[in-house]
């Protein structure tokens, strides 16, 4: 059935059931759910955050290869990314959603499956939105309301501050490059994969079948499906830790040296990159070279990889990291253990790339700007 | 110049710097302002509300006859009356914009002074939000934080409560009605309206070009220029006195009936409406006349006005309400007095609407639905 025959009544009446339910959720008591005029909630601590982000048919996703399902978890996400970023835990989410009227219900349902699957793994709880409708072009915004103590802020870095970075870089844009290339048929197997259920279709699925200058190329699909899943459906990490010993943090979803300047620009320093410490996962590094694609540049300025960036202080009791080589393993609060990657450190002004030949070269922002695109 | 060759990093940086000034506000203090991973502020009281709402192109504006700061200023208003119709009053606001590559910087700028206005007006101070691009179709959405002490849900009408709405209804869906059939060179007149400005352009302008069923007609600018108004920037306020004593509250967003029917669902009560008592204002009924529509269709269907819509226990003291007549005068607590009418009572289960000749029929949820617009 389509989204005009069921009309914004009678979804708004399913959404607000299916999510009225209590949710695990950290902080704040819920006095209005979904269905009044606005929510109604206790304060979840003396300091609240907000973020807000949206994301546009054409721009940020395309349904040839994205399934409502894997849209609606990514939304959630870089949402949530933001509140961890500063670290906080995020408490409520509010949704906007604008849908075509010639939408399938099956659009919308997955849609907010895809919702609930990643409020589950962040504990948050829907309390609010607005379901609209759109000519064209589908468009979605979600708003989190999260909690914090000792927040994170971009201005705080100090020079001599180390610089690190959770997990690999380029993974999500080295992501995003497989899917553009991927033949018809394996987009839409790509669509009705649920990157959170771990046996399909790996079981059966071996390869994936790209075109890379009119070429058909075979990817090992073990290989590929990390990359493609931190593309479409990113689970994101509380910095554990780190939020309580970090001078500065962002998440990286520009791109690295686009993000890493902000945060210079905001602390009113610079900073020295070494361009060789930047950790690229294997898995982009073989992929990259099958579709003639430099892993650093994936790395630098591909974007939405939704890695924490924070800096610390060079002496720092309580964290443990092996200053032998340029990484470490550190507990967090949410998922044991996690990679970080010093890759270099913050100076007062200068702000340089040292290349693995030694040689230094301007730091530039590299990475997603909108608009920019078009150029 | 357009977007595309100015950027997102400069366009937030210009944000940035206009409304990270401290503007007016009501409540909880601002810790991190706009441009970090979130916002981070006290809490405004022991409760937070928290709305949102999107503005899609073509489904709930046309840029033939709306301007961009006309736009940025309704995007404000319809999220405050959200926080006013809990009893609430605004605080923090949260932007999502949307345009396109090859938008003009003067659209972005209007947008934004259309905000500022509303901003001022309200005393909402802009925290943050998302600056993005689209392909075809402009999208905005707005999240506003409000504090409240005593607030008012849909869900407290008892029998035997009266209904009440403030001002008169169907102002705005005639204002609408206008809009669409102005000739072209009225509705590039309109565009350059600021509607808080009272000299231009009523001082040189006295009628209105109007297209009805291929004819010509001329509408009297005064008598045009609210209704028209109440579409374009309508000005929410916040309920008042009637806060403090109404048993359930809504505003009037997408019509009369089906919002009141809301009310009925949540309260579980009926309501009998009474047709003659609708407040509908001398422009409505005359401007209708000349554009041959019926101005109770307008009122009880036309949506848009965002009025308050609550009830009061027939006994209320502290409040002054003549009885005598269906309508009063009652302080507010920001605009000296206002009308309010009573268009009826609150029945333990019957839903009916009284008409003019005394004959009964059936409240149906006549009003705007997404998605139903296309059938």
């Amino acid at each position: 059935m389509k989204l005009r025959t069921i009309g914004e009544l009678r979804l708004l009446e399913e959404i607000r059931k299916r999510f009225n339910l209590s949710l695990p959720q950290k902080g704040g008591d819920v006095i209005v759910g979904i269905g009044d005029d606005a929510a109604v909630f206790s304060c979840p601590g003396d300091k609240i955050l907000v973020t807000t982000d949206m994301m546009t048919e054409g721009v940020h996703f395309n349904l040839d290869y994205t399934s409502p399902y894997q849209l609606g978890f990514k939304l959630v996400s870089v949402n949530a990314s933001d509140i961890y970023a500063m670290g906080g835990s995020p408490v409520f989410i509010f949704l906007n959603t604008a849908m075509m009227g010639d939408t399938d219900e099956e659009f919308f349902r997955d849609f907010f499956n895809g919702i609930s699957s990643a409020l589950s793994i962040y504990g948050l709880r829907l309390l609010g939105g607005d379901i609209s409708s759109v000519l064209k072009e589908m468009s979605f915004s979600a708003t989190i309301v999260g909690a914090v103590e000792r927040f994170v802020t971009r201005a705080g870095a100090k020079p001599g501050d180390k610089i690190y970075i959770t997990g690999t870089l380029g993974d999500s844009s080295c992501g995003l490059e497989i899917l553009k290339r991927l033949i018809r048929a394996d987009k839409e197997i790509i669509k009705r994969h649920d990157f959170l259920e771990k046996d399909f279709p790996g079981n059966t699925k071996t390869r994936l079948k790209v075109i890379v200058n009119s070429e058909h190329k075979e990817l090992d699909f073990r290989l590929a499906e990390p990359l493609i899943k931190r593309h479409l459906m990113p689970v994101v990490q509380h910095p554990g830790h780190f939020a309580d010993k970090a001078t500065s943090m962002i998440d990286v979803s520009d791109g690295l040296f686009i993000d890493l300047i902000r945060v210079c620009d905001d602390s009113n320093v610079g900073a020295k990159i070494y361009l060789s410490k930047i950790p690229i996962s294997n898995q982009v590094r073989e992929i990259a070279r099958i579709l003639g694609l430099d892993p650093f540049r994936l790395a630098i300025s591909g974007g939405e990889d939704y890695e924490l960036l924070f800096t610390l202080p060079p002496e720092i009791k309580g964290i443990k990291i092996d200053k032998d080589t340029p990484s470490g393993f550190i507990d967090t609060l949410n998922s044991g253990s996690r990679a970080v990657t010093c890759i270099g450190e913050i100076t007062p002004n200068e702000r340089i790339v040292i290349d693995s030949d030694g040689s230094a070269s301007t730091l530039k922002g590299e990475g997603y700007q909108h608009f920019d695109f078009l150029q």
